[in-house]
């Protein structure tokens, strides 16, 4: 494979700007965003700065991409089913389901979101639309409790952090292989989410 | 309050080993343990290298101190249920407020201990007995399973790991103050484990 556009070194192929992205992502997930230089991240991709800078014009451009494409698949999934008139609790499940399978199909970018500290203001506002996620879940705890689907007794403040926290794992721990793929995967959230492992009602 | 014994700079106090581990696990966790220096930590304490060098051998000794702290921690609250004699699924509630407990009470050590990677020989070994943990935490799902206390259809390999998940994610959003004390926060995590948001059965 040859390119006729790009510099190439130790015969890789030039990138477009997705690519790019891709290879980045999973090298700053390798050494921490903080931790990787401009020059660290040519080296990876066996290309010159400015060929990196043909594409972005800084590293925080490239946080900004990869964050932008993890936060803007968990809203959209979280818009996808506020547009389906479901009950609240209903809601809750596909939401779950929506994350998980978001973790699961951009996986290196969400990874890269979770292990934000907040170092700089595209950081800042990433984490911002995190918590505007979590807050949503809340909401929609709070709205099953007082429609009588869910238990009142859990904390609508903890319980979407909790859950949250069960999916988001799986960031350090799914393998296709030995899990099963993310309908797999959300199934089982959804069992001990919805009805704990102990089950469900016979009632239902 | 002074100290006789060892060197003191800015008007700080010495510090015993404890106080000295309790310092250094709060600078790993702000910088990160590869990103700090025997030289950056004497800065935070307001000592000299030398004397923290008193205490400890190397860097990583700290971190093995650290490390077998929140491991020791986890280890006991297993060891302490296994002793009580209980149904496998009374064992698994108990396992996991345990857990809770011990991420509340040595939450800087469990921080760091959830924040490796496995870089060297020590961080290797940590990783290994946090396994084991989630391992026992497996098995007891799959004799509760087999005692059928709970639900056949969640996998014993994904269960563990997603409950973990939920429980070690304390660490980057508990605070006693919003979230209430350690048993209030393991009162919703067995809630949620064992029964779901939908809450438990009437026949129970």
């Amino acid at each position: 494979m040859t390119s006729t556009h790009s510099p190439v070194r130790r015969g890789r192929p030039g990138y477009d700007r997705e690519q790019l992205l891709q290879v980045c992502v999973q090298v700053f997930n390798e050494h921490g965003y903080d931790a990787t230089s401009m020059g660290k991240l040519a080296e990876e991709l066996g290309i010159t700065k400015s060929a990196i800078y043909h594409h972005v014009a800084s590293k925080e451009e490239l946080l900004e991409l990869a964050l932008n494409r993890a936060l803007d698949a968990l809203e959209a999934e979280y818009q996808r089913v506020q547009d389906q008139k479901l009950d609240a609790v209903d809601q809750l499940e596909a939401v779950l389901r929506g994350t998980v399978r978001v973790l699961v199909e951009q996986m290196p970018y969400v990874t890269l979101l979770l292990r934000l500290r907040g170092n700089s203001e595209v950081e800042m506002a990433a984490l911002q639309r995190r918590r505007q996620f979590t807050r949503q879940l809340g909401e929609l705890i709070t709205r099953a409790q007082e429609d009588g689907q869910i238990r009142q007794d859990v904390s609508a403040v903890a319980a979407p952090r909790l859950l949250l926290g069960m999916v988001n794992s799986l960031v350090d721990w799914y393998r296709p292989t030995t899990i099963g793929s993310a309908d797999v995967v959300a199934d089982t959230v959804a069992k001990i989410a919805l009805d704990g492992l102990r089950g469900p009602t016979d009632s239902r």
